[in-house]
């Protein structure tokens, strides 16, 4: 029912059988009334646990138990999202939970004369958690001077995205759901292409800080970008103490055979506007991939994926986007301290 | 209580008593799961059996029986337009069904860098319905490209509007039921004359293309235009086959005095702005209208139609106005699969 | 849980003991489907009654009953006001109502060829109540001409906001609940000093028009403001008849020591401006505020009142805000007419 039109679909039940307790309380319990702003909160363990919540809520029907029953959600995205946005809202409303939305920040005046402090102060009594998406990477903080309530990051300029992470590694541990242990077999491991700036960008930054913690099972990480240094300050102390090694090369041809996973999204924020990489980044069926190759994209795709690659087996970037509900309905059921109304029984 | 505040008040009762059966299940049934985009998709038949669900909405509270409980539609606005935006979100929330709200898509950012049926494909997941306005005509093809969940087309560019027709034909089978039957007596069948362009605006492009399918009722059509070829192409084949005489006129005043039904929407779109009509195309009370001819309007009303009539008798534009949400819900609970929900006793 | 994260806290209980009658019905009954649009329609009396359904609110949980369950509320924003709008739709939202917004009604459309008439006939099928804000003085009575449902004012031109007014009497209540009745002890009283100009600013307009019924509580108003006349044309009666003596200075210096409380809004609309005051009108900490003397602000605060006042006991703007939604809850249920959903037992 909730899949896509078209490329790989993916099948949650691997990530549940097996499994000792599909729902690991004791490694959410400490997410439960916390913000979740930078993707440094999380470990291999509570990825991996917040997928398996993921694929639970994708197989099973919990809306009948009203697990966010009279819980508010505020969307205040003063950068304008849609897809980000209406999917935070359709977790809310999915799990019965209320949504006060704010679709455009930036225009429909809140930021006249308030500063994001005092919006804070504001929403500690209109709502239960505050989704914020903010051009300022400083944003959160100035936000969390007041605000009491729970914090969900979806996205503070060039800082990070961590949802949107969780949700490519979602997609990842659906396609193979080996990956979750540091003992996958050797055949199964990924050699994992990075095409983008994750210095700069704020999706791709994010998830390579999650395929950090995949020791076993990423077996190798290669950084395609037309910059001297697409890494940035942020990442050099991660990148140096991942067993995972790394490597950054220009040339998209000269590695494209070798790569299991291919992440794109080659936009670049440069100084102060956004810069495209030169058409040679973009992927199409033409590319080179190899048989297996899965291609990822957190979207929207602009010029940076051929549609002639939909309708093949490479593209995993819808099945990404139809898990993204799934994942923030995990988020903010666990955030919001809704997880007892969740029974795994019945699978 | 839900009734207008000037002008004819409709009974819906009319519309209910002696049927054999007020929801007709079996007319309705191929519209499940479906998409609305045209009026072709439509019967004489499944007019009435939409207009009496309509009206058995108006006349009895089935919120309590939550119709609609655990569905979600998406309003997706490319084009903004409060007034019909707002009138599918109240018959979602009448039902008990929930809105993710996309005000104003242009300037929201959901189209940038994506292509319509991208944003189809995320649709998939968020909603179990998507009501869309769109400027392009071809918009409607393009999202369903993707899109696996049934489409309401509120409006696409100089297409259709389809669900603006049903709302125009309820009022006028609450008005006269007896225009439901071909068989209608031959004094109460109604002499419609259209003042504006029915070849490129949309709504009156749908009504007269429902119209057409009223024989036995509708005697005859009137156009009145100031233009060569107010018809356009699509309308060609319909107005050839249908047996209800059709006439073209450009003079308000030579037919004014013979019309029984005045259906006003004169502005036009030419080339690629729009035009309004002359003023000697707008209705006023002494433009000599027949002791009971109705007025109808679509709305906004701009300066087409003078504020003077708002409290005579002519006035059945507040009254086609007030049945628009009780359409909607029919509507949305038709493609919804939920007329099991809705009972037709104690009416 | 819902209380402010900087300055005085405020504790509701004290407004609900030694209270006859925590809801007091009797009064409250006239408001009951009926628009507020003007502060006059309040009394002392009618204000207490408020205030305290506020706190029962504030204290106890009623969601539970769900007291506006099937009620719609149309917010239509006619100039962008994200921290009235969002506080109107979380009190619905509270009380399981439902919201149809309109968050910016110049930008999409709705204003297009419709008049404020046609408006207000087209939401009398949307929605329950209408909560509007407009830059126009007159847009109240021009949405009435045709709107059925009641209308809640929240903020028109210069004219009124009154439930603001009644927020920010609600914190006053709760900062010193023997104002409620006129034998408040003399030591209680307070020396109430309004930094603004009542005449052209709806928000302290309102608060002033409410202040000047309490009299034997507010022993004195001062009103401090550069203008020659701050008072304007119809403050002029009311000002006059009350027993409360009233003045006006242009030097906060002259007076701030002996003021018990400050309310500060000291913008001003001038022609078709607005101007700020002077810096010499910024509140801080160093501005010689009387020890227990407490500042108030409808917010946003623009540069009028220093964040160095955030973390002293002067502070009672935040606590004010944090009352707002309690307020528009007991509004609401009151308009609706659902006070007999909530009950008074078990507080």
């Amino acid at each position: 029912m909730h899949t896509n039109s078209k490329g790989l679909r993916l099948d949650p039940h691997g990530l549940l059988k097996d499994v000792a307790e599909v729902i690991d309380r004791e490694t959410l319990e400490p997410l439960v009334g916390e913000s979740i702003v930078h993707p440094r909160q999380f470990t291999r363990r509570s990825v991996v646990a917040l997928a398996r919540l993921s694929a639970l809520l994708e197989t099973k029907n919990v809306e009948v138990d009203k697990p966010l029953d009279g819980k508010i959600a505020i969307t205040a995205f003063f950068e304008a999202s849609t897809r980000t946005r209406l999917s935070f809202e359709s977790a809310m409303l999915r799990l019965d939970g209320k949504v006060l939305s704010v679709p455009d920040g930036q225009v429909t005046g809140i930021a006249k004369g308030e500063s994001l402090a005092d919006i804070g102060e504001m929403f500690n009594t209109y709502g239960d958690v505050v989704i914020m998406r903010h051009p300022d990477t400083d944003s959160v903080d100035r936000i969390r001077q007041n605000l009491q309530r729970p914090l969900i990051n979806a996205g503070n300029g060039s800082g990070h995205h961590p949802s949107q992470a969780l949700i490519d590694w979602f997609a990842l541990l659906k396609w193979r759901p080996q990956l979750c242990t540091s003992d996958c077999p050797p055949d199964q491991r990924v050699h994992l292409g990075i095409i983008g700036t994750p210095g700069s960008m704020r999706a791709v930054k994010s998830f390579l800080r999650l395929s950090l913690m995949f020791t076993g099972a990423v077996s190798k990480i290669t950084l395609i970008s037309e910059l001297a240094d697409p890494v940035g300050l942020e990442l050099t102390e991660p990148i140096e103490e991942s067993p995972i090694p790394i490597e950054i090369v220009n040339d998209v041809q000269e590695v494209i055979g070798d790569l299991d996973v291919v992440y794109v999204n080659s936009i670049a924020f440069l100084g102060d506007d956004y810069r495209r990489m030169d058409n040679r980044y973009k992927l199409q069926q033409s590319s080179g991939l190899k048989e297996n190759a899965v291609v990822m994209h957190p979207l929207a795709r602009n010029d940076e994926l051929s549609v002639d690659l939909d309708l093949t087996n490479h593209n995993l970037y819808f099945a990404q986007a139809a898990g993204a509900v799934f994942v923030r309905q995990a988020l903010l059921a666990t955030v919001l301290g809704r997880l007892d109304r969740i029974s795994s029984t019945g699978i």
